[in-house]
């Protein structure tokens, strides 16, 4: 969040540390995402990669006018958490092995994604909503929410379709 | 998670390399929280640092139960996003300005820290589930539940006391 060269003195100056670190940790995603969708064997796993994509994009539109909503120009403040996550998931698409037991690695990878974002977006809601910024605690909520779905749809897809069919051909192969 | 280093066969390869993330992630915040702690201007913000390192050091010897079961011996696996959550942590130390506005954005970094924790568990726990490894489930289980709740107080913190006393301050100081 690069916070220690900054002054806080107040929410409204965490509010926007927290607007640019969210802006570049979305930035960086949209550079990942494509990746891992192409490394992605399941078609749903692809499919949705590529829909939480088109989601992502539409996140830094919304950041872009909640920048504009608190008089600010946007600005990336370089979101090291981010970086470490997006390490992990290219991690995830250079592993060897099974391609469904690869699938749940880049699920694995995505979901800590995910998380790091719902907590990004939920302390940033907080704190437009205590600063009375209404429409930028709505804007921050409705991404919070896309968030909270996109991790959901990851967790049914690991459980309902690929983890099922990594067990099952690791059975075949060891039996 | 430093997959690219492992084979990736089975779930059971994937499951062992996600608690060997973990249990590098706690350690590294065992180191990290008893600064975190001190670094709280509000008492009850100490505390909850301070109650959570002792928790973590139950979630550790719970990871060294697990690996235990699943007949590996205790390795940490370097996680790259738990070093870019704790160096936002340090950014969160070093900030300068209001002390109510810094205790916020450690309950800021703090939150995106359980956040991973969250990510990581859910999906080791899935994990272990479907390899009918039931008491690594349940351990994992118990300790999901535990990050959860630590989340869910940061949040309490920071919406009745530490938000209000910077929004307050700030407040004092402009009028």
């Amino acid at each position: 969040m690069a916070l220690f060269r900054t002054e806080l003195d107040s929410l409204q100056d965490l509010l926007v540390n927290q607007i640019q670190d969210l802006y570049d940790a979305e930035n960086r995603l949209i550079d990942a995402l494509p990746k891992m969708a192409e490394a992605a064997h399941s078609p749903q796993l692809r499919q949705a990669f590529e829909s939480h994509l088109e989601e992502t994009r539409g996140h830094v539109t919304r950041l872009e006018q909640v920048f504009e909503a608190l008089g600010q120009a946007p600005k990336r403040e370089t979101c090291q958490a981010m970086k470490g996550l997006i390490a992990e998931g290219e991690e995830a698409i250079k592993a060897k092995g099974n391609s469904a037991v690869k699938d749940a690695a880049l699920i694995a990878a995505a979901q800590r994604v995910e998380h790091y974002e719902m907590a990004g977006y939920g302390t940033a809601r907080t704190l437009a909503t205590q600063l009375a910024h209404d429409r930028p605690a709505s804007v921050l909520q409705q991404t919070l929410e896309e968030e909270k779905a996109a991790d959901l749809k990851l967790s049914n897809i690991a459980e309902s379709s690929v983890n099922t069919q990594a067990a099952a051909r690791v059975g075949a192969s060891t039996s």
